[in-house]
């Protein structure tokens, strides 16, 4: 019975460095929720030996195989033969799958070309299912006991088409064991881990930490998880904005400012709209999210904004002083409730030795109250920027609670 | 000889979905630098016998073997002790090791705990390396004729430690073969494969195409890659903008205003500040770009930027006029001698028939020349951001020309 994933990631563009692959890191969420985790992920080249040999490696009666890449029309899109031969199947022209074929072109409003109807060999046995946004049909094929699903590698297609083709397999969304979540902002990973290592014991748990720049994510299972986290909530307080497993610290932020009918505005300098673009990367933002200011200058700092030219002479566009001023600047040019402000030193250039490389300060601002926070963050310069991102909406959140 | 490297990536989080990796794709193209492809990766849970079996069936005489992840202090990280039980080897305390650990735990203001000892505990016959940006060494062990490199998964700390890595591994960089690239914008993979077919065949090349939101990189190699690079550039005109492998859209953008002195201001709807962060993303930014404007909502748009209320109800928000004022208007505010503006439905909500999800208006201006361009994109909401962001960039490029 399968009961784990392993994934195959297709094309040399992987490992030629030039793409970013994004399905192993969704996949994986998805497939633990559906309580079929993923094990391990290969990434091989437009080669069929190599992706038959991967299969035929990953396949076993209990882990199914789940292969992205390498689906198109062209003649760099080897998968689909590469599964046949990995099995010794033939290729099968599939009507049902020309069908799918022809009704995408003709919804894209493109012809029908040779190349488009190669798609429509699958290997005998396979069951092709619909792809709701571009034209490769997934591909379902049960085997040995266990069961190979092939799909395209561009992530909205992958994304699309990844539970029609697990519901094809036969299988059905399971509800997850005890697992919880905490998700924190603003802390180091090592020092968390040091600081609850007396919880851990206390609770039987063993943590795992998950960091990203300026947010960690603790995830326990077991008898022990319930009691774990609440005794990290109530050691970490405002740290903890979260223990849903998805949800950001944006979302939270924006869920909290919808119920109160409060708005936001941001000012950014060092991270430059990363701020604005992670909060706007939500759904639905336009209801809490009135905009913001990339004062990436100083004149435009004084000009927009409104911070004073005395300020920057006396304290530095670094500094407390002009944190603040861009955070009530911000806030009254766009008659927002709620502001915040991140202004720092990125790097790698830009340090001295009264403000090093990392030196970041952040303010947060109502009507009633104002707050800047002081960093020293580490890393290169996308690490201090997200970063600081991170720390600007954790303080937000702090106030707003 | 070690001619090819196969990567092991260490990390349930990274097969949880928790943390996405950056070392591959950064690791494959320093690699290829290096005349040291990457032929295959694979992505491991923190299970020693799994990590130890990754190593083992990747390294041969040709395929050295680099490992990252599971290299800190904590009960999670057990590479080490893999790499160790692979090869069948004991650990050692290396004094060089614990000298390097002491001296960066100093060099942070921490103390010295037995868990941070414990990563000098390496396999016999293995080389520390300083790790210039943390403390845990990386680990070089030569075995079979070949090697295997083991380093923190941090990616500011395993981007610090490669090249280190590799020469004490004894490997030099080498001359590139003869490869070109073309890299291009707005253009999307399927039709640029048909449209250069005729060209590929002409040259007697198989270029690679290798694509991200709103870009299509083409990479050729051998006899014909120069002449095939001369006739795309010809036949695509400015859609083309650097034949430099890891030259960005933003820093050819930015090299053309430092040259003539002139500055970029930004107005972003849809995009929520993607555009200005891809821009502060290059060191050295601040030296023409002065910073922008998210105006995301109506009311921002008309106060900030002084997009006529008219306009918005005439046309609508997103539309040629908007635009146009907003660039105009984000000009204004600046006093930026170029300006770029985008607007449109990034979506999954927000579509009509008239104007549906994908709909996406960009424009660009100087003080001379206006230019507005509407875009139909595809994908989902990233996508069609990262998309209009990639074309907003590439119609500034063309004006620049």
């Amino acid at each position: 019975m399968v009961t784990e994933i392993a994934l195959v990631l297709v094309g040399d563009e992987l490992l030629s460095g030039r793409t970013r692959d994004v399905n192993l890191q969704r996949f994986s969420r998805v497939l633990a929720d559906w309580g079929l985790p993923v094990t391990s992920a290969s990434v091989v080249r437009d080669i069929p030996l190599e992706i038959s040999i991967s299969i035929r490696n990953s396949l076993s009666k209990n882990t199914a195989v789940i292969v992205t890449g390498g689906m198109g029309p062209t003649e760099d899109d080897l998968t689909v033969a590469a599964l046949a031969t990995a099995f010794n199947l033939d290729l099968i022209r599939s009507s049902l799958a020309e069908d799918m074929i022809r009704t995408k072109q003709h919804e894209y409003g493109l012809g029908l070309p040779e190349s488009a109807l190669k798609q429509a060999d699958i290997p005998e046995g396979a069951l092709p299912v619909m792809n709701p946004v571009g034209i490769a049909p997934g591909i379902v094929l049960p085997v040995s006991g266990s069961f190979v699903i092939c799909m395209p590698g561009v992530p909205s297609e992958s994304a699309a088409l990844l539970e029609p083709c697990l519901r094809v397999a036969g299988i059905e969304p399971m509800q997850g064991k005890q697992i919880r979540f905490v998700r924190t902002w603003g802390l180091k990973e090592n020092n968390l881990f040091d600081s609850l290592k007396s919880l851990s014991l206390k609770n039987k748990v063993i943590p795992a930490f998950l960091p990203s720049p300026g947010r960690v994510d603790i995830k326990v299972s077991g008898a022990g998880a319930n009691g774990f986290s609440h005794d990290v909530i109530e050691k970490l307080g405002n740290r903890v904005y979260t223990t849903e497993r998805d949800e950001t610290l944006e979302e939270v932020i924006g869920k909290k400012l919808i119920e109160s009918g409060l708005s936001l505005a941001t000012a950014e300098s060092c991270t430059g709209g990363s701020i604005s673009r992670g909060i706007t990367a939500v759904p639905g933002a336009s209801r809490w999210f009135v905009g913001g200011v990339v004062s990436y200058s100083n004149e435009i700092k004084m000009q927009i904004l409104g911070v004073k030219k005395q300020t920057l002479e006396e304290y530095g566009a670094v500094s407390e002083q002009t944190a603040l001023e861009m955070a009530r600047g911000v806030r009254r040019i766009t008659g927002a409730d709620f502001s915040l402000a991140v202004t720092g030193i990125a790097g790698p250039d830009g340090g001295t030795e009264e403000k090093p490389v990392g030196t970041v300060w952040t303010a947060v601002c109502s009507d009633k109250v104002e707050k800047a926070h002081l960093w020293r963050l580490g890393g290169d310069r996308e690490s201090i920027r997200d970063g600081a991102s991170a720390r600007a909406l954790g303080t937000l959140f702090e106030l707003l609670q």
